[in-house]
């Protein structure tokens, strides 16, 4: 047969093995066993905080997540008849699809909202009003908002679930957890309670950068999996704890170490955190911009990179194509770890657990 | 069990009873008996203003609308395969996701346009154009624009329904038609035609308000359910009526006194309608702002409050929790008499109907 | 029965006759005859110019196209558990519309983009990475970017396909296609290679426009159709080609001639393609607007207008209820003619097939 296509140069495959593929979610899902338990408690929690989980929960949340990971067609209409608020009143184009695609995933219908300007918040409605209004709008919400304190205004009018997609300087939950969700696929066998731990790099202020503020709070429910957490800063010492937080961790287990500077122990990192962004009220700024990595950077053989993505210099593209690039597949397992956070959420949990 | 939540203050209950419960709509559906030719007329209309109803219709529009809040999971199909394209070229969310989520729980997909900046509009396309290019695209079209007369040019070229959601300070015969289902369904024995009438204070302007200029209209069409409609306002008295408009009104029925004060006749009132902002070209103004109820106004004991939301300082937060609190009731219901309407507007009446 | 709405002016027909109806889309459907291997090819395949087709290919997707437009209600489900990401950083409404109609009426799900404004985009993420999270999003992207060059950066890293809805001043091969399609929908016979041919006038300059620039090329497939393809300009008659480009067009076969009038060639075209804004950027133009159409333009008895639209003064109202509209015909069959390359692009052509 012909080609009919006179140009084939706009040719794609759909086919990228590896990280991509199904051999990391489904050994993950081999080490878990399920307890569906742990998961009906979240179908009357609002998530604002990493703080609010335990490790059991963590656990089977990933198992779940790596049940669809390894299957994406098998569960198509769990949220069938569920309807999602997605309200990015802070502009996001990455979050808001991982959560939307989630959602459509599991047959869910969406309505969102993608720009303040154009909402009751602009002529000056409470956020507890919003929140009694989507009430009877829909069955869950997803809510970023540059304000800190918006997210707990609204929860005091809620009578459905809100997931808190970032909210200024203070969390991002989901995104920890995802993060932390690939550091499993990747070692499963670090829930052998064998040994094995690893040492992690985290580039990072702490102090007021949402996302690793929530990641060490799930790091701090696994503290046996990690020989040490070394935080990466450009800042003054003082500045990048807020009072108490450094302290929290460690009395949880964390072997916590800071440095200002990171080729030197790049070569003992397993595992690399990098990123560069941090978000002030709703504009961001940029630190630790002289901590970069590239394919010469002298990483360990076997180290995986991960990056909570947009990027920026920090990140060379050249890395991508390298064993190292794990970030991608942690983009990518944040749909598959939000269809399940999402599940449970809307108390349909029971239509895709293996035992009922 | 454990609870494997460390934190249980995120948690919350999906659970209000009284006003959001079915007992209201339960009785108000057992008082009007179906009759489904009332509802077919809607099938090939659009719908612009709250003049173009008569009572027969209205009332099994709120038939059917009692009959979704009884039972919001029983019809999850009806409006399966049919597309809605919501076009709020003036910002609002509380209308646009009351109307998308209306459509939702029906089983239908939605297009939305929420910022006239993206639209062809802004490049001069005319709305008669934008009706024709909607006639390939959906099955019904939901319009909010400024300028008053966009609905009926845009009606020049439809060959799907329209539905009017907001035109400058002209109608909002949906938000109207909610207001008065919420009263039925505050006391369906208004129905029975037995004596039974209340007097309602409505604070606002009908002359540029739109929500009380369209629900002033519904009201004639039941005048035998008021004993008094009294408008209080502060405006001159020679302004807060078009001309004509008055006269019109009185002619069907209903018994309209003005009042400059508020507190004085709020003691004589069943139901206080207040509403402080009237909308002027895209952009709005304040009006009545010195008449404001709080939980220390006297109020009649049994004397419920709506507003069309959302509000400002003329409705305060301390009545959310008392008795009079209508207003959240309105705004559910709201969802509801949309999904009534929309159902009858796309030819899928027959769906619903107990009896075909 | 007395009809209870009170208000007739504001019925509706869903009728419309004529070009509307199925009689033109079923006459094409039985000229051609199915292969489904001319399909199967677009599979995987991103769709950036219309260079990339032969005939054969064009042609089965007209069929498809008709075979939908026969019968609209009769594929809702071939594109169930798909998610389309819609993307347009330029803003445009009926193109957006027009996609995500036709993937809506095949019953999928999509997520919008719908201002640059609110992406990561606007933080300086690049469109390689933009391309990269996509992947995990969804199944198949449409874009609109004033950038040229977006739509090949973006592919760099696609492993769903994108479908180029307009890059700046370059291709927007679906309106192409749209185009073509009218014409053989208008006349089949066309296709019988019994000697019909037709005259056109595009009036338009293939330098700058990508909608002419897109047309020209897939019209070289069908040189034996077109006797003469004039294109009518107010440019320097050396500037409305690129180098090079007149002359690929006339080795494909193409009579091509110029001119700088339309009246006194009008009483001798066929069909007249009118149009007259260039993107330049994420701007307009207006060019060739000294050229008009209204009833009193000396056309052929049976010529047909076509216009990509949006219209600005170029084109009269007048001649919309003329039999020469066929610009309305033009605009609906895009939604089938993208619903057809759609359903191929995601691999569910055999759900749609006569034959598998």
């Amino acid at each position: 047969m012909v080609n009919p296509m006179v140009d084939d140069s706009m040719k794609f495959s759909r086919i990228k093995p590896d990280v991509f593929g199904d051999a990391h979610p489904k050994a993950l899902l081999k080490r878990i066993q399920e307890d569906g338990d742990k998961l009906q408690v979240l179908s009357n929690q609002h998530i604002v905080s990493a703080e609010q989980f335990e490790a059991d929960t963590i656990l089977q949340l990933f198992r779940l997540a790596s049940k669809f990971e390894s299957n994406p067609q098998r569960y198509s209409n769990p949220l069938k008849g569920k309807i999602l608020i997605s309200a990015f009143y802070e502009p996001s184009t990455r979050t808001r699809l991982s959560f939307e695609s989630a959602w459509h995933r599991l047959g869910g219908d969406i309505m969102s909202i993608t720009d303040r300007a154009t909402t009751g918040i602009a002529k000056g409605e409470s956020l507890a009003d919003v929140g009694e209004m989507f009430n009877n709008y829909g069955d869950c919400v997803v809510l970023r908002e540059s304000n800190e304190d918006s997210v707990t205004e609204m929860t005091s009018t809620l009578r459905i679930p809100i997931i808190n997609a970032g909210n200024g300087t203070r969390e991002h939950p989901t995104q920890a957890m995802a993060d932390l969700y690939t550091i499993f696929k990747w070692k499963p066998e670090l829930l052998e309670n064998n040994g094995t731990k690893i040492k992690i790099g985290v580039i990072g202020v702490p102090s007021f950068m949402r996302t690793v503020r929530s990641l060490l709070k799930l790091f701090a429910l696994f503290p046996d999996i990690f020989a040490e957490v070394v935080l990466i800063h450009d800042s003054d010492e003082d500045e990048i704890f807020t009072p108490g937080q450094r302290e929290k961790l460690e009395a949880k287990g964390l072997n916590l170490t800071v440095s200002r500077t990171l080729d030197d122990i790049l070569p003992t990192l397993d595992v690399v955190y990098i990123n560069a962004i941090a978000w002030v009220g709703d504009s961001y700024e940029e630190h630790g911009t002289k901590f970069k990595l590239d394919k010469d950077s002298p990483l360990k053989k076997d180290a995986i990179i991960l990056h909570p993505l947009a990027r920026g210099d920090e990140l060379s593209t050249d890395l991508d194509e390298t064993p190292h690039n794990w970030y991608f597949s942690q983009a990518r397992g944040a749909v598959f770890l939000r269809m399940a956070l999402l599940t449970c959420m809307v108390e349909r949990t029971e239509r895709v657990l293996d035992v009922v």
